[in-house]
C-alpha cells in the first residue's frame, strides 16, 4: 500500500492531539546530512518530550499510513536520517528533547539513558561514577544514543569493548503500531525468548523507534598508555597486533592504522596539527592500552616495543610521556576525516575484511583502482577490527568533480574486492539510503529474504523509515 | 495448519533420498532429558553429515508439513530437545555427525566449528593455538556448539566474556524452507542489515537450524589466580565484587556465590569432595582473576583481600597456592549441581535479578517460601551476572515426592518475587517446553507479539521445534 504524505492536513490534525510546539515545519538542518551529498524534502518535524508522545505520534502515522523518519543527532553518513524526495513526505520524528539520563547504578555498571541523550553526556555521567561508557567516535559531541544504537555505531574502542550493540542490556521502543516495548532490563542474563534488542539495534529505525536504552558500563582502566609506532606495512601491523595481545591481553583498547597520505593531507589542510616527525612514515600504528591491577602501561608498551623491534615489525616509535602528548597522538588520527573533507574525496568506503585479508586487500585494490584513473588513496582506520576507511581522492590540481564519471566504477571496484575477500561494504556506518543497492548486490539472498519477512512482520505497512535499509516495493 | 507426523511412511520416503544410515529409529537417549522430568514420544532421528543433507531433510519436512526437533548434546534443562507426546511426532534432527572444526585463524582470533562440535573440543582447539574460547559450563564435555548457541548458554565466565551469543561472529543455518544462510563471517564489524545472527542465537531452534558458527576467540590471560572467601552475606558479596572490579578491572573472570546448604549437601552426598574448613561458612565467594601484561594475580588477590577485610566485607579467605588447589576450589562449586540431584529438588529455578536487587530477593523469598512449607534452600550461582540457581529441597527425612502438591506454588512464589524485582525467570537455560507458560505470564506483551510475528514470518508452517518457546496455536 502506498504511503500517504505527511502534508499540512495531516500535520494540522496531529498537532491538535499534541502539546503545543511539538510539531513544526522542519528547518533545513533536518533535511541535510554531514557530507552534503543530498537533501531531504521539506516537511514537518515532531519533537516529542516523552515515550507516550512518541507512541501517540506513531499511532497517528500508523492510522494515516504516513511514513516516519526517526532523527537523532543527524550525524549518520549513509542518509538513514534523510527522507528523499522520491517518497511521499515522511514525518521527521526527532528525539532531541528526550535527553534524560533516567538512572545510573554504579554498583551494577548500568546506566539508563533516553534516546536523545548525547554520547559525550553519557560518557561524562559514567565517568562521574568512576565508570566507563566505552563507545567513542568522532561525532560524540552531537551524536545521540538512539541513533548510535539504531545504526550499531562502531568507533575506536570496538577492539576491546565491541560495537554499540555490545553496550546494550535492554531497550524501550515504540513499535510500528504505536505499542511500547518496555524492555529496559538491567539484567546480564535473560534467556526468555528472541532477542528483540539485537534485532532493533542496527535496524536503522525500520523496525521500531528506540526511546531509551539500558546501557552497560565498564570498569575504568586505572592507567592508560598511548604510543605511535612506525610499522613496515599492513602485514607487520597485524603481526604487531597479535604480539600486543599476547603481551597485554584485552588491555589493548585501540589499534589504529594510518597511511602517510593522511599525514600529507593534514599538513596540506590543517598545518596547525602537530606532527612528531620531519618526514611522515609510510605506515603508522596508534596503540592505546588501559591496564588495571597496578600494572604499568608505560613499562608494558616499552617491553612490547622492544619485542616488536626485535621481530622487525616496528622501526621507530614514540610512547606518550604525558596526557597532552597522548592527546596530540590521537589528534593526528581524529583530524584525518576533517582533512579528507577539505581535500574532497571522489569516493569514500567504510569497509571491513577478515583481519588476515587486510594486506591482500591493500595490495590488490590500489593497483586495480589505478586502472580506472590516477588517484590518491587515504587508507586508515580501526585495523584491529578489520575496519578500514578506504577513501579515494583526486591528485593535486584536480577536484572530486573532475571524476564524477568514475565514481560508480571506483565504488564497484573497491566493493568487489572487499566482497571477494569475505568482507563487508558497510562496516560501521550502516545501509541507510546510500547503500540499499549494495546490500541487494552483495547481501546473502537468504538473509535478505529473512530481513524482508521480518520487516513485513513488524511493520506491515512500511511506515518506519521508508526506503532505508530495504527498498520499498 | 496442523503438522503431519514423522511416521514410518514419511521416514521411508525421506530415507530413500538420503545416504544409508542417515535415518533410523530414535534410541531412548534422544527421548530423555537430564533431569528425567519427562520423555519424548518414540519416532525417527536423522543424523546428517553435512549442511546440504540438513537442507535436504528440512526441505522434505517443509514439503510434508512435518515438525523437526533439532538435537545437539541433549544437555538442555528446559526440554527444548524433547518433543512431547501432545504433538504429532516430530523428526529429531541430530547434529552429532557434524563435529568438524572447519578452520582456525589464530591471528584473527576466529574459529569456525560445525554445530555438532563438543564444547570441550572447541576449547581445546583454541588452547592449542594459545587462544581462549571462554564459554565454560558444567556440561562442556557433552554439550554441542549448535545447542549452546541455540540456547544462548551462560556458564561461569559470563561476567568477563559475556554469554554464548557474545562469542559468535557469524552463522551458517538452514531456514524453515530448507534454504541455507551462508553467514560464517569472520568480521568484527559488519553493519549490513538486520542482525540475523543474534535472532537465531537464543531462538532454541524455532527460527532456523544452526549448522556451523564462526566463533570469537580471546587472548589467554598469562596468569590466573583463584580464591575462596568467606563473606558476611549477599550484600557484602556485591560490595566485594565492586571492590574487586575497581582493583582488577575486567580481569575478574568469575565470581560465584555459594550458600552453606551446598556444602552441607556435598558433605551428605559426595563426601569425597574435599572441603577446606571444619565448619562450612554461611556464604562463600569463589573469585577467579586472569591477568595479562606481567601482573601478578596472587599479589592482586592479596591486596584485594586486605582491602575487603579492612572494609568488613570478608572475614576469612584462602588464595589457591597451586593449580591443584584452584581445581579443588572449583570442584566445590562444580559438584554442587550433582549433590543437588542426589538430594532431589522439589523445584529448581534459574533466575536473574538486577545485581542491586540480589540481597532483597534472598531476604524476602525465603520467608515467603516458609509460608508454603518447611524446606531447605540452596542458593548459589553466577552472582556477578545477577544469575542465581535458587533451588528448593525437602528437609532431611522427606523426599521431593512428598511435596509434589506444593511445586506449582513454590515456583509461582519464586518467579513472582523475581518478576517484581525486574528479573528473569530464565536467566541462562532458556524457555524450551518447560517455561512456555512462564514466558506468557511474565513476558512483555509487546515483545511476545513481536516474537509471534517473527516466528510466523520465518517459519509460517511452524515446523521448527514445534511447541518450544512459543505455544503452537
Amino acid at each position: 500500500m502506498p504511503l500517504s504524505p505527511a502534508d499540512d492536513a495531516f500535520a494540522d490534525a496531529l498537532a491538535a492531539t499534541l502539546a503545543p510546539d511539538t510539531l513544526r515545519r522542519a528547518e533545513p538542518r533536518y533535511l541535510e546530512e554531514p557530507r552534503g551529498r543530498w537533501a531531504g524534502a521539506a516537511g514537518w518535524v515532531a519533537r516529542p518530550r516523552n515515550t507516550d508522545e512518541v507512541a501517540g505520534i506513531v499511532s497517528a502515522c500508523a492510522r494515516g499510513g504516513v511514513g516516519i523518519v526517526p532523527y537523532g543527532g543527524g550525524t549518520g553518513l549513509v542518509g538513514g536520517q534523510v527522507c528523499g524526495a522520491d517518497q511521499p513526505a515522511s514525518l521527521i520524528l526527532s528525539l532531541e528533547r528526550m535527553t534524560a539520563i533516567r538512572a545510573i547504578y554504579p554498583q551494577e555498571n548500568v546506566l539508563i539513558a533516553e534516546a536523545g541523550a548525547i554520547l559525550a553526556d553519557v560518557q561524562a555521567a559514567a565517568a562521574g561514577q568512576n565508570r566507563l561508557f566505552p563507545l567513542s567516535l568522532a561525532s560524540e559531541g552531537s551524536a545521540r544514543i538512539g541513533g548510535l544504537l539504531a545504526t550499531n555505531a562502531g568507533g575506536v574502542n570496538v577492539l576491546r569493548y565491541g560495537n554499540a550493540r555490545d553496550q546494550v542490556l535492554g531497550l524501550e521502543a515504540v513499535m510500528a503500531d504505536g505499542t511500547v516495548w518496555h524492555g529496559l532490563s538491567r539484567l546480564r542474563k535473560d534467556n526468555t525468548g528472541y532477542d528483540l534488542r539485537h534485532l532493533l539495534v542496527g535496524s536503522e529505525g525500520t523496525l521500531g523507534i528506540i526511546t531509551a536504552a539500558s546501557l552497560k558500563l565498564s570498569p575504568r582502566p586505572t592507567a592508560t598508555g598511548t604510543a605511535l609506532l612506525t610499522v613496515t606495512g599492513p602485514e607487520a601491523a597485524l603481526s604487531f597486533l597479535a604480539l600486543a595481545r599476547d603481551h597485554l591481553g584485552e588491555a589493548v583498547s585501540a589499534f589504529e592504522l594510518m597511511h602517510r597520505t593522511g599525514f600529507d593531507f593534514l599538513a596540506e589542510t590543517l598545518p596547525e596539527v602537530r606532527q612528531p616527525w620531519a618526514e611522515p612514515p609510510n605506515w603508522v600504528v596508534l596503540i592505546e592500552v588501559g591496564l588495571s591491577g597496578g600494572a604499568d602501561p608505560q613499562a608494558g608498551l616499552e617491553a612490547l616495543f622492544a619485542a616488536a623491534h626485535a621481530a622487525g615489525l616496528v622501526s621507530d616509535g614514540l610512547i606518550a610521556q604525558s596526557e597532552q602528548q597522548a592527546r596530540d597522538f590521537w589528534a593526528l588520527r581524529e583530524r584525518i576525516p576533517e582533512a579528507n573533507r577539505r581535500i574532497g574525496a571522489v569516493s569514500s568506503h567504510d569497509i571491513s575484511v577478515p583481519l588476515g585479508a587486510i594486506p591482500d586487500f591493500i595490495a590488490t585494490c590500489g593497483p586495480a583502482l589505478a586502472r580506472i584513473g590516477t588517484f590518491r588513496i587515504n587508507c586508515f582506520g580501526h585495523v584491529g577490527d578489520g575496519n578500514l576507511h578506504y577513501n579515494v581522492f583526486p591528485i593535486p590540481g584536480e577536484t572530486r568533480g573532475d571524476h564524477d564519471d568514475k565514481r560508480a566504477a571506483i565504488k564497484a571496484c573497491v566493493h568487489d574486492h572487499v566482497h571477494a575477500l569475505g568482507g563487508s561494504v558497510s562496516a560501521e556506518h550502516g545501509i541507510g539510503r546510500l547503500k540499499v543497492d549494495d546490500l541487494e548486490r552483495y547481501g546473502d539472498p537468504v538473509k535478505l529474504a529473512a530481513m524482508r519477512a521480518i520487516k513485513n512482520a513488524l511493520d506491515p505497512n512500511g511506515i518506519l523509515n521508508p526506503g532505508a535499509v530495504l527498498r520499498r516495493l
